[in-house]
């Protein structure tokens, strides 16, 4: 296969490259430690250098990336496009940066939703996956992680608007710095301490700031174990996070949502929904990668017709 | 003035000690930075005799202490009292150790309320604070701090139950450790965005996860200065809070609640307060001191009249 451009997927704490050839498909897959928090004095081509120079060297290919390397934290700021968006859309607003005489960094933009009389909603990489995920039209996405989100498709498959919840971020403060932490004890999993906290954060969306609270007490009373507090804090608030966005909401009980990302995440994320029941279905993996090839044909870099 | 007893508040970050007449009244006032959690090794016998091993040794009077002291982390732990709860029944279920031959310390107990159903609920200090606050019967009392409080007053004058509110934990984990924090600049104060961020809390209790990241939105777009940004956070999450209690309980807008506590702190939540229509009247100063009054007296600790 012959390659036709680099596929970088740089979030806060991970960098992934892929080499994809001119059909679209994966040459060669490689990942680095090197999120943009991790980059010091702003090395951003040096973390590049060190997981793939040898491509851009050999090949001389563009690359083509997404994620926080296009915030204000990143190598480039990219601005916001603001939705509703497409594929074609963010072709269209490309970052571009110039790697060397031969090769240029293509950033996708983030997306930006909201107004400033309700409140202002902003993502980077995970539109790039929602593309990605082959999605049918009209479709509700929910991307679980440090900041997750819940996007909207409507009937033409544009990102309409989406929301954000600091749920993976509270989960690690919690746990890190906090007095809940004082209390666990990490590394065992326990399904039942999910799931009891998961029924408590979907029946108190209008609590979430006290429901936390039940993480020290279920523990201070022996109620839940020190190794099921972990879990239990997290089933709480994923479990808020489900109920806050079906009091946001109509969702439907009949069609599916999409559910994309890391799998333990996932996983936990469907269990939370089949709760509330809710459907879900799971996005096919290297939704990153497809949704860069996506917006690579529509910005002409990838030309060759699909596989 | 005769001495009686030395009131010790002792709470997780600092120790404030008090020398009490027969009259119920301050002798001597100190305090320490020697909170629960920076006592280390245990050595709380040494940071005792810091602030008070004068008064101990010159006038062999008892010890009443509340707050985390009491905790599993303290001194030793003083089992909670179930709700409802009044400093007679407090004052039967003291901790007693000994200090030294003719001193002993009581421990106040902290208060349970809830069930293993719903969730349990706790408190270690604030109980006192209301005991000494001279609150009317059936009433509410609103106990800012790092884990709010909103207590319940009945007929009788006994605390029936309660609810912890992880308000300053959060404003705390989320500025020192989290995203959020990155785009502050701290030391301004900024009344405007704390009201802007109030108003979106208080329009959002069942978004609470999801409107904190207006904080991160809001100064990505320039909405709000990165010196107004800490204030418009504390806004959204106390905003949060009262429209959290107002979602679970019907609150008078006729009869106003009690606030107690920092000064600083009641006059963010007394504004917010208002900006819900409930009415609000701070308690005066000494809480805490009159508290250990109340319970000392039921006690049979201090034994003289009121003066």
């Amino acid at each position: 296969m012959k390659p036709s451009f680099i596929s970088l997927d740089w979030g806060t704490s991970s960098l992934r490259a892929v080499l994809v050839s001119e059909e679209g498909a994966i040459i060669e897959a490689r990942s680095a430690a090197g999120g943009v928090m991790s980059v010091k004095d702003r090395q951003f081509p040096a973390s590049l250098n060190a997981i793939c120079s040898d491509w851009i060297e050999t090949f001389g290919c563009p690359i083509v990336a997404s994620g926080m390397i296009g915030s204000r934290q990143g190598w480039r700021e990219a601005p916001y496009l603001d939705c509703p968006a497409t594929p074609a859309t963010a072709a269209r607003a490309l970052t571009t940066l110039q790697i060397s005489d031969r090769v240029d960094m293509h950033i996708i933009p983030g997306l930006r939703c909201g107004s400033k009389t309700t409140m202002y909603d902003v993502m980077r990489g995970e539109e790039t996956q929602i593309w990605g995920a082959d999605v049918e039209p009209d479709s509700v996405c929910v991307l679980p992680g440090t900041h997750s989100k819940w996007a909207f498709v409507d009937e033409q498959s544009r990102i309409t608007r989406f929301a954000t919840y600091m749920t993976g971020e509270l989960y690690g403060l919690l746990t890190k710095h906090g007095i809940l932490g004082r209390l666990m004890e990490f590394g065992v999993g326990d399904k039942g301490a999910f799931a009891r906290g998961a029924t408590l954060g979907l029946n108190n969306p209008a609590q979430a700031t006290h429901a936390i609270f039940a993480a020290r007490t279920a523990g201070l009373m022996g109620e839940v174990p020190a190794t099921g507090l972990p879990d239990y804090l997290s089933g709480i608030l994923i479990g808020v996070e489900v109920a806050s966005a079906l009091a946001a909401e109509k969702l439907s009980t009949e069609r599916p949502l999409y559910v994309i990302g890391d799998d333990d995440l996932c996983c936990r994320y469907e269990a939370v929904l089949e709760m509330a029941s809710l459907r879900s279905v799971r996005a096919p993996d290297g939704a990153t990668i497809q949704g860069h090839v996506c917006v690579a044909r529509e910005a002409g870099i990838l030309v060759s017709e699909s596989a």
